[in-house]
Formats: structure tokens, C-alpha cells, sequence
């Protein structure tokens, strides 16, 4: 079916996620695993906090799975450089290993690449894991936290939180029967307090094409879920839409539910690796469990820059792979 | 088969490699399709050359492959922060896209993955490509060349190169039989200028599952290819193997093979992604098609680091994915 791969009996068989003190104190803040009010899971430096993060992530689904020992495979990536909180956090699992980077569409890209895996069938399960920290975040893409910069208004909150998922073949759990990886997508945005906007493009480009290629609407799903296009993003991704004569019914974006608006300074909203990542487990798939909710479009939504490439007056592009979900 | 996937008729149908410099004053500089001697690809800054580099690699595989179109996936990653390289330089291509983080281990872990998404049946043809550039890579992981910095005798040269690929199944080409994820090793090094010594027990600990999986012994393959070891990681990896009782004959280190030891300062030898990508295609592929060689076990080796973990005193973590090339 063109660019969409089909799944037969790929399932979610556990999954588990951990936040920050935001998070936790967000509408979602009761539905995590753990939580770490002081942000740092037991470590010195933040950027090892969110290597503990993904590490208790991962260590809850393996709790939760009704199997012995580990998954075959594992996908894992964050926003750090060089993708060290996945490497550090997810190494004494000793879990063959790949690392991924999709920036915040990491979650989605390991799901599907772990249901790929799966389909080819060399293995029986996969796991897959994401992560991000907002110190970490801050320091490295912006400032430190102690310089106290003011964010624009457009600017979203990189999410303290981390989520791990272990995927079967075989009759229960959630199902992942449709998959397709995203296309780079430039906008022109190079506004780097602007996410919301240089991903909106890529996210509409990958709603087209799915459901152009499933023959689809967007009322056939329960909700078309994104990971972290914010207010912002969200907003223009409806534009895009409507100018291609889609009418976004039943959009959720996990970056708009992270926090709460009137009482949480996240200006446009969660962003972050660990958004979607935490989001998926703690909201969506309970639903799809319970049968609140049948269908699920779900992409996270990433966008590739670098603060060398927004320097050098480099575009920040945007890309969003997805999944179908049904319960 | 364990750890192992095994692939049916997957083959490698076009590749293409380039280089700097270095490179082209190298032993194998008459074998890449391109090479730039003052080291810019066009570009105006060191980031943006080596995606102009890599962007070159994906044109020369396209052009050599005997088809029209595109290949249905790309498989892409480097060793910039957040990737960029891989994001700027193959975004025009429109290609969906997965981005990988394995440090210089990104190729091969590129051309596993590739098999595996033409193995799960959705796809028929997939590319891989990846890419260093000596000049971004001091900068961002050293200091600018401008600084002049001494380097450490056990110190390795990032590779000014990219390669890419293009697979297919079908009935020519080189076949990719084979394949195993890397684990993460982690050896207790914490010395960024011994790169070698760092992935060397990731590289040992993947040819002695491969070779304990597959029941198989080090002379039944022409050759084990490492990637870039360089002259020190080359020396630990037949120490650690022997202590387990293997000889490791025809061994072959990308690392050594790409500048000469007598004319060129490359002290231990070269790194970097571009390093593997591109000797894979200049010099072990033409043996594969010759019939000079028939077997060669393809590891490319990565240190996963950055700057921030290396700062805060954490240790640099090897990995080694392989992929079994028959003629």
C-alpha cells in the first residue's frame, strides 16, 4: 500500500511512563509510573537524570510485562547530543540496541521501526523507549536554567518525562496495524522559539498521505494524535489542513494536554521527546484499552535542528512518522 | 537464529562513496567517485559540507542504480549534534526518512535496518548513507582546527567521507545474508583521545556472539572488517579475542586501510562515519563483485559519547552491529 506498512498481530504488550515535577503537576500528573518532584531521579547532573528517567521508564514496562527476561531488540533516542541519555540510561539492560534520532518524533519512529522489526521476523518482541529532560534541554539548546532568559510567547516546555513500550506478536494488547515513516519537511521556520511552526508542516504532510493512501478521513479515527506541535503548531496544522480541504476532527496534541494553561507558565504548550512518549502510555493507551477509543492516528512530530544550524541561519525542518492504533 | 536475522535475497544494487583531502592523498583516494581537495563540498561552512557531502554520496548511488525513482526508505544518521548532516543533506531527496544515532557505527547499523524493513515485505528498495567531516567534528568534539590542539599518539582522524547505499531484493548485486544488532559495552574508558581502546570490547563482543550464534569460526570469512578501531582498538580487539580462545585472522580495520601510515599524520589511524561508508564502498564491495573475496563479516564500530558525558566524568560506551556480505 505505497508507503504504508501493514502489521498483522503487532501488539503493545506493556508500557510504562515517568515525568517531572511539571508533568506531575499537569492534568495527566496521576497517571505516570513515577514521578520526580525534584527532576532528578536520583542523579547529579541533568543530564544523567534523564538517562535514570528513560532507565525507570523501561524498567517499569519490563515490570509490568508477564514474561521473563528481555525484549530482543530495543529503539531508543532523545534530544541530547550524541543521544547519551538513551546510551547511558538504557545500557545495563544490555538489550541489543539500536539508537535512533528523529529529535521529537524519536517515539514513533522507534514504534515503528520496532513493528517493522518485528514484521520481519527474525524476533518475537522489540522494545522501544524516548526521552527528554527540560534542564538538559534548556543548557544545551538555549541557556542554562539559572540565566533566567525570558521565552517567547511561541516557545513551548521541553518535557521532563520518559516513556518505554515492549511490542509482540500475538493476540493481546493494543494493536499497531499501520505504520508510515515521515518525509523532512522545510517550512522555512528558523525561528528556534518557534517549534510549533517548522513542525506543522511535516505533520500535515503525513496526515495527507496517510489518509490520501489508506483512502481515509480524518472522522474514521477516533483522534489523529500529535506529539508536541503546541498551541501553535496545532493551530496551523488546521490551516494546512483546511487549504487541502481536510477538516481535522478529533485532534489531540499531547503538547497541549501535558500542562495546564491557566495555572502552568508552558506558554505554547510540552515539548520533547519524552511528551509524546510519556502521553501515549499514561493517556492514550488506557483508552484504547478500555474501548473508550477505537482508533488512534498517532505521530509524534520532530524537529531537526541544531543550535550550529539555527546559528548558521539553517531552516529548522520538520518530520513526523506515524502509527495506527486500534484497540 | 538467536540474535541473528537472516536476510533472503537482499542485496546491495548501488553505492557510491566520497571523500576529502586526506582521503583522495590517501592509499584508496583513486576508488571514491568523488573527492574535494579543499574539503567544502560547495558549502560555506564545515556543518553544511558534510551534508553536502553526504547529499553527493545518495546522487552518485542514484545515478548508478538502474532504475528511475527513488528508493522507498532512507536510513540515515552522523555524527553532528542533533544529525544535521544526514537532516540538511538528504531532506531535498523526499525520501521518507528514519534518523539513526550509532556515532560511527551509523552505517552499518543503517544497512541492518534497511534489510530488516525489505525483510518485514512493505518496501522494495530502501537506502542507507552516512557521513563525517574532519573539520565539524574537531569543532564540535575538540576544538576548531584554528586552535592548533596537539593530539594524543593513540588519537584518531575523523574522516572527511560519506557513503551510500541502495538495497533491493532481487537476484544481484551483493547479498546482505546476515545481520546482528550491537549491544552497548560499556569497556570503562574515559579518555575521548582513545576512541579505539573504547570500542574495541563492543567490536569483541560482537564477532564472538556472531561467530558463537552462527557456529562458525573467524577463517571461514575472507575477511572481519571493523570499522574504525585504528591501529590501537585494532591490537586490543586480537588481545580480547584471543583470551577467549579466537584467532582473528584476516582481520581488516577501516581505520587503517583509509590514509598511509608513513606519509599522512593520522596518528592511530581514522574514524568517524564517513569512515566505514565510504571504504565499505571504495574497497570491499569491488572484491565482493570480483570474486576476490566471497564472505567478509562488516562491523562498523561506535563510541557513543559527547562532550557533556566525557565533562562529567562518564565513560565512553562502545557498539558494533554487523552485517554478513557474500559475493
Amino acid at each position: 500500500m505505497g508507503r504504508i506498512f501493514t502489521f498483522h498481530n503487532v501488539r503493545i504488550v506493556s508500557h510504562a511512563s515517568v515525568g517531572g515535577r511539571e508533568e506531575s503537576r499537569g492534568p495527566l500528573g496521576g497517571l505516570f509510573d513515577f514521578h520526580d518532584d525534584c527532576n532528578r531521579f536520583g542523579a547529579k547532573t541533568w543530564e544523567q537524570a534523564e538517562a535514570a528517567a528513560i532507565r525507570m521508564a523501561l524498567t517499569f514496562a519490563l515490570k509490568k510485562w508477564n514474561k521473563k527476561g528481555l525484549p530482543e531488540l530495543l529503539f531508543a533516542g532523545d534530544l541530547q547530543n550524541q543521544c547519551m541519555a538513551s546510551a547511558e540510561g538504557l545500557l545495563p539492560f544490555e538489550i541489543p540496541y539500536f539508537g535512533l534520532y528523529g529529535a521529537c518524533s524519536t517515539m514513533t519512529e522507534g514504534l515503528l521501526l520496532a513493528s517493522i522489526a518485528l514484521a520481519a521476523g527474525g524476533v518475537t518482541s522489540a522494545a522501544a523507549a524516548s526521552s527528554s529532560h527540560n534542564a538538559a534541554a534548556e543548557r544545551q539548546f538555549r541557556f542554562p536554567l539559572e540565566y533566567g532568559g525570558q521565552r517567547a510567547p511561541t516557545a513551548q516546555w521541553t518535557a521532563t518525562a520518559a516513556g518505554a513500550y515492549i511490542l509482540e506478536k500475538g493476540d493481546t494488547g493494543v494493536r499497531i496495524t499501520h505504520g508510515m515513516a515521515g518525509k523532512l519537511v522545510d517550512g522555512g521556520i528558523t525561528d528556534a522559539s518557534n517549534m510549533g511552526a517548522a513542525m506543522a508542516p511535516a505533520a500535515a504532510d503525513s496526515i495527507l498521505s496517510f489518509l490520501a493512501e489508506t483512502k481515509t478521513r480524518a472522522a474514521d479515527y477516533d483522534a489523529i494524535v500529535t506529539g508536541d506541535l503546541g498551541e501553535e503548531g496545532s493551530l496551523l496544522l488546521s490551516v494546512l489542513l483546511e487549504k487541502e480541504g481536510v477538516r481535522l476532527t478529533g485532534h489531540r496534541d499531547c503538547g497541549c494536554l501535558l500542562y495546564d494553561k491557566q495555572s502552568q507558565d508552558a506558554h505554547a504548550g510540552a515539548s520533547g521527546c519524552g511528551c509524546s512518549a510519556a502521553v501515549l502510555s499514561a493517556h492514550f493507551l488506557p483508552k484504547l484499552v478500555s474501548g473508550e477509543m477505537k482508533k488512534i492516528l498517532f505521530l509524534s512530530t520532530g524537529a531537526m535542528m541544531s543550535p550550529q544550524s539555527t546559528q548558521q541561519g539553517g531552516s529548522i525542518y520538520g518530520i513526523a512518522p506515524c502509527i495506527l492504533l486500534e484497540g
